[in-house]
């Protein structure tokens, strides 16, 4: 059968079966040579597609499974204990190449381990990482590890590097993307030893190394890939995201002042509406497991139906472009020196 | 003579004494018992003084140099050939006595590298750090350190947050603050090596520590003071900074998209005006660095006349509630471990 296949983890996330099944079927709509196997609880799933029309139907199908990765689960448990978890059963399609990607909005952690433990990374990875695309002033970002390590080495931040920039190139068509190095500015103290030693792998990898981005420079669109410590890289997203929600607090306290404001909150209605449109997670929701053997999205848990879509595009775009073929060919030419 | 006395590097900044004296007039305006001293260039500062009142003329002096510290300018040098700089005097005058305070908006690693070399931290401390107040949605927090050091060791995070404790105590009258350790949330990975030794070590520190605050949660206000190796805290301020500045960007973008949102925007003036004001990071400017024998305060670099007062204003509370002796006297009863 030709066209593209993905495997849904129906039961990940806050919300489970009805923000994934109703997430799932728009794309289905709109991407008419895409298949999904949406994976968990036939009892919850089955309803939730109940009066498809029949084109709809024959792409979409389930592969029932009741037992569940919860949130509060620990990764051993979801690893050694749920075999027949929808989360295991998604990645175990993948690495049987029944399907080309699987998309979970599921614990992190968990998904980070059983991919790994199930699909393993290239031969010239040690590390998987986890990428996100995010907003920046003048386009986007891509921005890697976010949280998969921590305490990575200089020649994993290379690795990262490396994998950043193909990324970028393939799903942007940038020829040649900018890589920079996440550091903070200050002359003393330019940076740890872990930095410093990551600084000189890249100016001799090849890669079109730019030297160090600080906080800021990130949005400010200085660069096409940020690469960080998985570490650093979730402190600094997480405080993206509490200054956003923040920001966005303090514009809805500041329409609810009075009468006044409340009446000026209504007529700048057309101006909220934009920047909602700019700053909604969901256009930058599906952070990808890169460095593995296959194509890993992961959803944030909180996503909505329009968000969680926009995870299942990212699977796509990347089965379209062949992203760990691509990853595992060019690694493969690289010497990656042993830092 | 009673009261304060401050000195203020009035050449430090990316204005220099243009902003530095008249936001030095504008809090001897509003505090009669302080007094200071503007040190600097006095042709370039003396024409800023002329038509004061004799009541202001009679608290303000200058101590006339002409040596600079630029934002250039690495640290050896400002350390070990301009011993004349305006930054440096400023400092002599707090080891000396002289005053109480000082203030500077000049490059932040001369000025810790210098405030460490003459004033020295206390017995007790290992490293001085950066602390700032940011905003949150329910009030602030006050975060530490900020890029005085990287590679901490977890005796020094420890260090930080009892002198954050302290801060938080004195400025805020906490009885008990809430203390946190910057964190990141995963099950599998949560935290580096250095992040599980600082949480044994403030689990047995006797300070109201409340474990892990994520990114997002230090702006939902989580805890009073949140502590981080300076590398992470550098990077997290930054981002910060780059979100709020993207934000702000993207709504005068959405305001000037077409003539309907330019109405908008305008009706929409009273919203600005309170988010301005809550964002302003005037509001919240002046970096304590902490941990020394006196009080040195950190202006941002590209500070205006409104942010610079607010610098000055800090540092006369802290020689209001005494913060370095008290930090002295506490920390000297403590057993501090050597982890």
């Amino acid at each position: 059968m030709t066209g593209i296949a993905v495997a849904v983890d129906a039961m990940g996330g806050d919300f489970g079966p009805r923000v994934t099944v109703p997430a799932s079927l728009a794309v289905l709509r709109e991407n008419t040579s895409l298949r999904l196997t949406l994976v968990g609880d036939e009892s919850l799933i089955s309803p939730l597609l109940a009066g498809i029309s029949p084109g709809l139907s024959a792409r979409v199908q389930v592969l029932h499974t009741t037992e569940v990765v919860t949130m509060d689960d620990k990764v051993a448990v979801a690893l050694r204990q749920k075999k027949q978890s929808s989360m295991r059963l998604a990645i175990n399609l993948v690495h049987a190449k029944t399907v080309d990607a699987c998309v979970s909005a599921g614990n992190t952690g968990a998904l980070m381990a059983v991919s790994r433990f199930v699909l393993k990374t290239h031969a010239d990875i040690d590390r998987p990482a986890i990428l996100a695309t995010l907003p920046t002033m003048i386009g986007h970002v891509h921005m890697l590890d976010l949280g998969a390590n921590v305490d990575s080495e200089p020649r994993h931040l290379l690795q990262f590097a490396q994998m950043g920039s193909i990324i970028a190139e393939v799903l942007d068509g940038i020829e040649r993307p900018r890589v920079g190095l996440l550091n903070i500015g200050e002359e003393e103290i330019k940076g740890n030893e872990q930095i410093k030693q990551t600084d000189e792998l890249l100016r001799a990898s090849g890669l079109n190394y730019i030297g160090y981005v600080e906080g800021d420079g990130v949005f400010k669109g200085h660069a096409d890939v940020v690469v960080c410590d998985g570490f650093v890289g979730n402190i600094a997203l997480k405080t993206t995201e509490g200054v956003a929600k923040m920001m966005a607090g303090m514009i809805k306290a500041e329409v609810n002042r009075n009468w006044l404001t409340k009446v000026a909150g209504l007529l700048a209605f057309p101006i909220w509406k934009g920047l909602k449109h700019n700053m909604d997670p969901g256009r930058y929701n599906g952070a990808s497991l890169v460095g593995l053997t296959g194509i890993v999205v992961k959803s944030h848990g909180s996503a909505d139906i329009a968000s969680f879509a926009q995870a299942v595009r990212v699977a796509v775009k990347e089965v379209e472009k062949n992203v760990p073929a691509l990853i595992h060919a060019r690694l493969g030419q690289n010497e990656v020196p042993a830092a």
